[in-house]
């Protein structure tokens, strides 16, 4: 705990690697591009899943689980999706291992699969190829369906919860007898995780539709949410995309419609992942450590006696039993860290560091004058407060946090947010960081132009926002509004 | 949903697998030997995961997740361990596809691993060799860990839940400074899981221990709950395994104790799966489908209208808004089923088929009279109940159902639980089914020759129960108490 972390300034990525590895929340494990996410990380993605997991079934979805194997002809079946998708994959080629007298153990070769079986990279394809059993009539329409599963994308170079060969996520796979439906569909998860990164990750966003070459491979169009961090860089934080009738063209997924006639159904799919837990970190914390928006935090409120003998630690149980008790009525997590064992200046360290939103800290002093001190992990701040009501005031400053948190990271946005309209401005601004609005030209072709020169890509056309036309900043050509540019995680 | 079922007469397993496909709970994917999880099937596993996860939490233990592939040369690494797992098993030989244009996608043969990946039969090898870099003392410990996650076993015999070779559980890890301390954990999370068989499934359970030819591979005791299902046949339930030092030494895991001596760490392992699932089941269920205790019901009460028009329909609406408030208010879960689209008599089937435990039927009638129709699933019985105070009686009705399951299921075990003393007597008995106590002398050979001509294994000794000595039914050599045999799934 006491280990110094790299300031941001100092090194950004140094930064953030070492700060997810003291603040235990992952690691490398020995497994090329797999992470172990340790009890912190994972309580904190819990809190995350319960979130979501409510927000879908408040919007009719119910959760199911398929196959981890898609047999490999199934990534081929649709066009677009087996350019984006049979690349770098995990490939299960046989079933079967046998001990070996000189090398221990040994792939039998006797055990070859007939067809090679690929680790999910993304669920479409053996999703579609089971709604076809599932869906007759558009009476079995609308289909919503999530699920909570580990995919894997083979990567070279990995970085913890931002890119790693296996990672946690959702992906939601619905099917819908119009157009319309599967459109107001997209839209509304897009809001979903709009509304829940604001909300319970404390990080604003912006919500967008993807160029045509930034598009999921099988979509027809992709909609996304897009954060910035703190060190100018873009973060792709959710997508949902409409699938139009590709899939269920690719694999024969007709209905019968309200006319009698036979249709393809129209789909959509949508998905969150652990990467949502680097985009956490790289909105709030700071140097000293993580900083938690109170509604994702496994405790919410650490409190610590300070005693120097048993008695005096039998006292301040004494006193602040009823304030415990009132926060935890309150639905307010709290830790009463009473353990002897560890000092505590070194869990004033730890709860800091790990990013506890308040601390409280009793001593003898407190119980004579009927306070406590109350610190915030957010602005570092501390306050001696009156136990009277003590619950009420401690409840009040975990919405201060929540909501701080949410408007320092967007102002940030906003500072680092600005329009150019030049190709040489863009070219200093995108130096600085930040989000770009930029007039293009809409062509792949100025596009690519643009990440080739630059490194910057066009994070997404905004929903919102200004939409007077203009003229691209590198062609001239005529653009219908500013788009977003930004370099990206 | 009007398909007639097999009677469980007829063929128990044929009423299995048409019960589960029937009444949506799971189906075969296009997959070898895995299965998917449908809405209605996953919706009681996410009920037995709240439950089970809120008691592990309860008794300290937290979650993380580790990686999906173990690399080959983990598994050889602790002996006893290898002959159990590393056999059938998914490989991993490649990490990257390519597009060929004869053959559509292939696999890359220049990317194939320097050492092949398994996909986690159970991940006690990849955990340990992590839990090295985290135990450094004394006060590291113990360890309490928890894993819920897919693992894979390649089978060749495939049932839906009972045996699969993709299936979803939870894996426990632990680790501790003393053996004492590791056999007393072993033994609490036993009790866990039996709790939870017995409040939440309604399923008594016998706990015990293997015998060391069932024993767990690398476990130095497996301990197991064990059930009855209604054809007879045992089903094991769920298992706790006290695991000594032998990962820990297979790992290198060494912590500093208090007398500042290097030491090799205790461990324990348990798990249940979605097998519990079938058990669920083949404890409950009858000849009109799926009959679920209320407390893992995704929904408690089904109540439907019978409306003749949309004014009558109104009325209904009006008359049960109070109830649905009510029974909400007491937190069970309720679905007014007004959907014109389908008629009265198919919403009965289809909930009495799927198991709601309770469904309330209204029309003008009950209105006049200030009454509602109660069925109620386990029994079939209905009555006719006034409106006044209406959810407390479903409440308390609910509470009777639960605890009936359980008693219909302890009277069923009951029944078919008896003692034996010869091996004559023994081959009768098992042939009825049940679990037969019998004295055994304790040797290997003995079980195996019980195994070899009846099919039957020593399910477990027991934990509780009579404990008089006796002679081995097969060789007459003293045995120190009867153990429960049966054949099993």
């Amino acid at each position: 705990m006491a280990d110094q972390l790299r300031t941001r300034n100092e090194d950004y990525a140094q930064w953030y690697n070492d700060l997810v590895l003291k603040a235990d929340l992952a690691e490398h494990s020995d497994v090329r591009g797999c992470m172990v996410i340790k009890p912190h990380g994972y309580a904190i993605w819990e809190k995350m899943q319960g979130a979501l997991d409510g927000m879908f079934k408040a919007t009719g979805h119910v959760n199911a689980y398929f196959p981890l194997f898609i047999p490999k002809s199934y990534l081929a079946k649709e066009a677009s999706h087996v350019e984006g998708f049979a690349k770098e994959c995990a490939v299960v080629t046989h079933y079967r291992l046998k001990s070996d007298p000189e090398h221990g153990v040994v792939v039998d070769p006797d055990a070859k699969l007939e067809e090679e079986l690929i680790v999910r990279p993304t669920s479409e394809t053996i999703i579609w190829n089971t709604y076809r059993g599932w869906i007759k009539s558009y009476r079995d329409l609308p289909l919503l369906i999530n699920q909570w599963a580990n995919v894997v994308r083979w990567e070279m170079r990995t970085r913890l919860f931002l890119r790693t060969a296996e990672f946690l996520w959702q992906e939601g796979h619905t099917a819908h007898a119009t157009q319309e439906e599967a459109v107001e569909e997209t839209r509304r998860m897009l809001d979903v995780y709009a509304e829940f990164a604001e909300q319970w990750l404390a990080m604003p966003v912006i919500k967008g539709v993807k160029t045509a070459s930034e598009r999921f491979a099988g979509a027809e169009d992709t909609y996304c949410i897009e954060a910035l961090m703190q060190d100018g860089k873009a973060l792709q934080a959710g997508t949902s995309h409409f699938l139009g009738q590709n899939f269920a063209k690719a694999f024969d997924v007709l209905f019968t419609n309200k006319e009698n006639r036979q249709e393809h159904v129209w789909a959509t799919s949508w998905g969150v992942s652990t990467r949502l837990m680097g985009a956490l970190i790289m909105t709030h914390s700071d140097d000293h450590g993580l900083v938690l928006p109170p509604r994702l935090a496994p405790v919410q409120v650490a409190v610590v006696p300070i005693a120097k003998n048993g008695e005096q630690l039998d006292a301040i149980r004494e006193y602040v039993r009823p304030v415990l008790e009132a926060l935890r009525a309150k639905g307010i997590t709290v830790k009463f860290d009473d353990d002897d064992k560890k000092k505590p200046g070194w869990k004033f360290a730890e709860y800091e560091f790990k990013g506890y939103p308040v601390r409280i800290a009793i001593g003898p002093r407190d119980m004579e004058n009927g306070t406590v001190e109350v610190a915030r992990r957010d602005t570092m701040e501390k306050e001696v407060l009156s136990i009277v009501d003590l619950a009420e005031k401690v409840e009040h400053l975990l919405q201060a946090i929540q909501s701080g948190l949410y408007q320092k990271a967007l102002d940030m946005r906003e500072r680092m947010t600005r329009a150019v309209d030049t190709y040489d401005e863009f070219k200093v601004a995108i130096e600085e960081g930040g989000f770009i609005l930029a007039h293009w030209d809409g062509t792949a072709e100025t596009e690519a132009r643009v990440k080739e020169e630059t490194k910057a890509t066009i994070r997404c056309i905004p929903l919102d926002g200004d939409t007077t036309p203009g003229q691209c900043m590198v062609t001239g050509a005529p653009s219908n509004r500013r788009v977003i540019f930004a370099r990206a995680y």
